[in-house]
């Protein structure tokens, strides 16, 4: 068991360092042809391109081709959810959103822009993307509140012909269930036998549960900060409601104690603390993701005395789960396969492509590849692209 | 008089050439900083980057300095008035688009990203882009037709506050300016003193109408596709039927003929050709400006026959007017100075400083600066940065 590590020490960032590195913003843009010459400037702007803009008005399926639009993912906020800082406005929000499109470029190959929105209106939201159309290729949707986040996400897949994906939902449900995948190879155990305890019902713990299902575990038991979802409860509505109807075999009712006994995992995607007694009760070779961000549910020095496999969102333990094994590849393939949706199957195919990177070495501190592994996203372009149903997808 | 030069001899830009130049678009976002190692990514994306949006959150005014938005120019268009295509969508004017922003970077050393819009409703785009007001820095309106791009500019001036232009008007009209403004020093004539005719009274012929009349110009008659605008046409409106009256002080009526009989300059910025004949009732010491593209109203040898001045839009003849002298200094200028507006006086100074580079070896074929003189956009920016009014800029 090396869960037990200390953190690996590092070089301490400070403030200084984080604001200089910030400053002028993240990104740039830049010409892909050079236009030093009279000669390049007639064949990039006019009077060549408007050969370009004849042949799309022409025949539009060259805008896919011939723009970089088709190749553009914007990352889109409206502030309200933004890491753990909450409700901070879109103006704010706007670093975050610089650096998931530096992400995207780094990691995915592709350009990406972020685009802040002044407005918390759903309607408002998807009315300026359907403006905005003929723009970009896809929607990454990010750090927008819940429950307004599941309404926004099903309205511009309706109203996009293009992959929209709100990562805060299923950038880390892929990336869970790649982890739990390989967690579960570990202590030998199979999905189907398995209760899962999701700490959290927000926009990440709904879309865990929703592809934990999908994967076959047996049961999952979701904590919102008022205890189990179950179905006496009489304050629920919406989606926690629906799944307080779907999750829950067992008709469990209180918090995180009565949810962990005889548990067989524990996903933290809140930041509500577990207290170390609460563990005790789980099942032998139990499996521990504390992933709330930077301070986990519950370190991983104590999470390993009662499990067999701890896992964290921190870049300073072993087995990171981070979304950046996920999204890039994701986009992707989805682009690279001209997909009009990101479907179940892409994102199952996503996470299977990522477990399978970390099964050649399997390990209890090696359930998932690093996040700077560079295989990892073309591995998952590659399994997404080949998940695509044609014209279904 | 080298105006009579025939064309540069250049290789011919083929179609194939240029399709292969646009193949996946021209742009490319990058990130600034690289995002190889743990410690990078802990500083432009999480944890790091939450101080910086906390930052952003209690004070707003880091978002100028801390994020790429304050240095951001979008390119919007609608598509409705694309190079001499017309209305081709805004799909198709993409690429026109793209290779705008790419100018943006490689003579004003902005970034710059097109949005273009799927819809012309004026209300539409103006709370379009005020939704997304955070994500930018500037507004360059593109390729939107007369006269709906009057009112645009003039609501999103009052709507965002920011720097907002639309370059068809006034970097035309300020280009336009610098090189009257030389070719008047080589004929030796004062502005108050001459009657300018323009062909075109729609974006770019009332741009250049106002600001010659603001730089002092005499008389201006302005032609449309039915004649001279004058007080007796009764089939005007809007901001045609407005400059009937504060031009043409000799009530002319007629066409091309009667207008240019004893004018001093003729400025075509439309697509109607001028007969040879109607050449000849201009003043001695006469300037041509021939901008119609890719084919001038009156190709060059036969202009220099009447004037003392010839000028065109294209890079293959000497005096090539092109807004590209013009708008990556105003834009640089006003983001420098972190200007609300782009005021008369910053355009002014534009001209002046254009006029200015090229007065160092003022000839008849050397009335402006090369688009490819390096010195152009530092120059106006200075000028434009000097010419904002603090507090009322």
């Amino acid at each position: 068991m090396t869960t037990n590590a200390p953190a690996i020490a590092t070089e301490p960032i400070t403030d200084a360092e984080i604001f200089a590195a910030h400053e002028g913003g993240k990104l740039s843009v830049v010409s892909k042809m050079p236009l030093t010459s009279k000669r390049e400037l007639s064949i990039a702007y006019t009077p060549g391109v408007a050969q370009v803009s004849r042949a799309i008005a022409a025949d539009p399926g060259m805008h896919a081709t011939h723009t970089w639009a088709s190749r553009l993912v914007v990352v889109v906020s409206d502030g309200t959810a933004v890491l753990g800082l909450g409700d901070i406005g879109a103006a704010a929000s706007l670093p975050v959103m610089e650096g998931k499109s530096a992400l995207f470029r780094e990691f995915g190959g592709l350009d990406s822009i972020p685009l802040v929105l002044d407005t918390t209106d759903v309607d408002e939201i998807v009315e300026t993307l359907v403006r905005l159309r003929p723009s970009f290729g896809a929607v990454n949707l990010e750090d927008v509140s819940a429950p307004r986040c599941f309404e926004l996400e099903e309205r511009l897949i309706e109203a996009l012909d293009c992959p929209v994906m709100h990562d805060d939902q299923h950038g880390t449900a892929v990336v869970v269930l790649a982890a739990l995948t390989n967690a579960a190879r570990v202590v030998d155990k199979s999905f189907d036998a398995m209760r899962v305890v999701i700490s959290g019902a927000g926009a990440a713990g709904i879309a865990i549960a929703e592809a934990l299902l999908s994967a076959g575990v047996g049961d999952i038991v979701l904590l919102d900060s008022k205890g189990i979802l179950s179905k006496s409860r009489t304050d629920l509505s919406g989606v926690k409601a629906q799944y307080a109807t779907i999750t829950n075999h067992g008709n469990l009712e209180g918090g995180t104690r009565e949810a962990l006994a005889g548990a067989d995992a524990f996903i933290g995607v809140s930041s509500s603390k577990v207290d170390e007694s609460h563990l005790e009760g789980m099942n032998e070779g139990a499996i521990i993701f504390a992933l709330s961000n930077p301070d986990p549910e519950v370190l991983p020095d104590v999470a390993s005395r009662y499990a067999a496999v701890v896992a964290t969102g921190r870049s300073d333990f072993p087995n990171q789960i981070n979304n950046v094994l996920a999204f890039p590849g994701i986009f992707r393939g989805a682009l690279d396969a001209r997909a009009r949706r990101i479907t179940p199957a892409m994102k199952l195919a996503a996470a299977q492509a990522i477990a399978d990177l970390a099964a050649e070495n399997l390990a209890p501190d090696h359930i998932v590849p690093s996040p700077l592994d560079p295989r990892v996203a073309d591995a998952v372009a590659s399994a997404v692209h080949k998940a695509v149903v044609p014209d279904a997808g």
